[in-house]
Order: structure tokens, then sequence, then C-alpha cells
């Protein structure tokens, strides 16, 4: 069964508690998004972790280098996931996944930006990481681009991974994207950007649980 | 005459502006680096700036994603300086250097990790980027490496940028990274690391106004 992720993108402390509040029961993981966590700091995993107990929080760092220096603070506030980019160095990647595994969370690997994808999830998948990301960014999707082509390559590696796929799924794509291998889809702006995210949330989970 | 930044590496809040204002008098930049931006948020950027007032502030985001969204907060709460992944797609980057101009500041792109570095510096150049940062991480350091043949090969290029070099500088290479080009030299661990930081940073200061 392929897990949701909501990714909060807000830059708001109180906006992000309140959407993840209206979407919670319908989603698994709740994302951090990168420029939120920078805007907010460490107390928003905390503050989001006692809303959510139950839930599985990711930090979206997006860790270039210090890998375990940057990572492990925010396992050890409450977050059960957290990204490091492909485009970093291999001792950062590793950084993070000692982090991870010295915290029982999970270190994804971001393959945004990466240009050899196939060569680095390996590399990574052999060093621990528990999920790779197949992510078309926010600008790369304002320019049409999106993740599909990349799942098939990733998917077709047959890595003991998790596969974790964002880049503008939405109703029309999520079903598609479970059936070509994601484990966990990423949704943001589907939810946000809807009339009613619970309503939004609920129907992509119908969605999901039946691709 | 070469700036000298000095980078803010702790997680802790109070300890990074104490870290400041021992060592303001005798740098020009103070960063604030990234695991501190993502540990204490967008409010570190405001308080480091109302203690210091005729300091330009940067502010090590290492953006990959969503460039003028992540940057333009920063840059609106008085950071005169924020760092763009080279490594990112070149409409991230864009995205910073809009964020930049709209605000009176500047766009740095951080070569780290970046293969073909000579390419993407002549990339965001051509496209507005104020300066050009030559950066080995913490992890790639501590695995020997310096960033002192990349500064050959970016000075060699004779953009119109101001190039910042990051790395392990100390009072033995920073009279030869002034020299061989870099109008920026960041200092961490030789000051913070030092008995009398206010002392070592005194002593850098002088270093490089004497290169």
């Amino acid at each position: 069964m392929a897990q949701i992720q909501m990714a909060l993108d807000s830059l708001d402390f109180d906006a992000t508690l309140a959407l993840a509040a209206q979407v919670a029961e319908h989603v698994d993981i709740l994302e951090i998004g990168t420029p939120c966590i920078k805007h907010n700091g460490l107390k928003l995993v905390t503050a989001l972790k006692a809303a959510h107990p139950d839930k599985i929080i990711l930090v979206d760092l997006k860790t270039m280098d210090a890998g375990e220096y940057e990572s492990a603070p925010f396992f050890e506030a409450g977050g059960s996931i957290t990204t490091v980019l492909g485009a970093a160095d291999m001792a950062t990647i590793n950084g993070v996944i000692a982090a991870a595994n010295a915290n029982g969370g999970e270190a994804q690997v971001d393959l945004i930006g990466v240009e050899d994808k196939a060569a680095v999830a390996t590399a990574a998948a052999k060093n621990g990481a528990q999920i790779i990301g197949v992510h078309t960014g926010l600008d790369a999707q304002a320019a049409g681009q999106t993740p599909f082509a990349d799942l098939a390559t990733i998917a077709g590696l047959g890595l003991d991974v998790k596969i974790s796929v964002a880049g503008g799924i939405n109703k029309d794509t999520i079903q598609s994207t479970v059936q070509a291998g994601a484990a966990i889809v990423v949704v943001g702006a589907a939810i946000y950007g809807a009339d009613s995210p619970a309503a939004s949330a609920k129907e992509l989970r119908a969605l999901v649980d039946a691709a």
C-alpha cells in the first residue's frame, strides 16, 4: 500500500499547522517543506510532532554538506525522515544515513538536479539509504517538466529501497505513479491549492488505496 | 581589498549572536551557516542584523529549488547575500538573482558538488549572479580536499563577479587565497576554534589587509 506524503509548503508557522490539521487523517507523512523549515526552524518539527504523534514527519532539509551535524537534531526533535541531496558528496549522504540509523529514522536521497540518477540511486541504496526521491522541483515544473520518466528509470533498477515521487502529482496522475513503482507519492498543490484541502486529500487517499 | 566572511556554524541562537559580537569588528560579512539557519529560522537574520546594522549579513541557504520564493524573505529580513547551489536548475539560480536584485542584495552561486564548475560559473555570471562561491564542504574537507585548485580554475575565467572561497582557510593559506583571486575569504574553524576568536579574527584581518 503506497503512502501519501503531504508537502507543507507555506512559510507561515500557524498556517502550516492549520493545513496539517485539515489533512492529517487522510495522509501518512507530513512533510515540512524546505523553505518552510528554513523560515521557521527546528521548533516547527517539535510542534508538528506534538500535534500529530501518530504521523510520520519528514523534514525536507535537502542537506548538501555536514550531513550528520545538520540532520541529527531534526531526527531528535521528532522527524522520522530527512532528505539529503543526491548532488551532495557521498560522505554527506552517509552522514545523514548515520544520523537516521542512530535515531530509528530514515534517510531520503533526493535526486533533484542529479545528472546520473541511476548511479547515485544505486550507490546510495548500497550505502543504506532507505528512500530514493524522484523529484521534479517547483522551478522545473514551471518549465513543464515531470518526474515520470525518471521514475521508470529508478524503478527499473530493482533497488531495495522505497521510491518517493514528487513533482506536481494530482488526481489524474497519482494512480499511474503508484502503479509505476512509487511507494510514497508526494502531493502539494493538488491538496493545498484545492477549495477544500481535506476533501482533496480524502479523494487522493481513495485513489491511492484503489491503485 | 578582500573581504573576510565569518562563518557562524553553531546551531545555538545565543551562541551565534555571542560569537558574532566577539569578531564583528574584524570582519566584513557575518554568515549564518546552513545548519544554523535551518535550526533557528528567519528570526536569527533579524536579530543578527539588529545587532550589527553596519555589517553585511550572508544567509547560507544553499537554495536548490523555489529560488525566489525561498530567498526573498531572507533579503527582506536584513540579509544582503543569500546562496544558491550551482547544482540547482538555472531557473532556481535566476530566481535567487531576481530576489537579490529586487532587494538591493547579491546572489552567491555555490559551486559545491558541481561537476563542471567553469560552465556553471560562466552561465551564472552571464545571468547576473554577483558572487561565485568556490567551496570545499565540511565533509569533503574531512576527506582531505581543499578549494585551491578550483579557485585557480574560476579565477582564470576572468568573469565579472566576486569570487568567494571557503574550505578550511586559515592563517597559513589566507594570503595566498587572496593573491590567487579571492575577493571574499570565508573563515570558520580558524576563528571559532581558536582560544580567542577575537584575537584570531584580528590576526586574519591584518594578514588579509597586507596581502
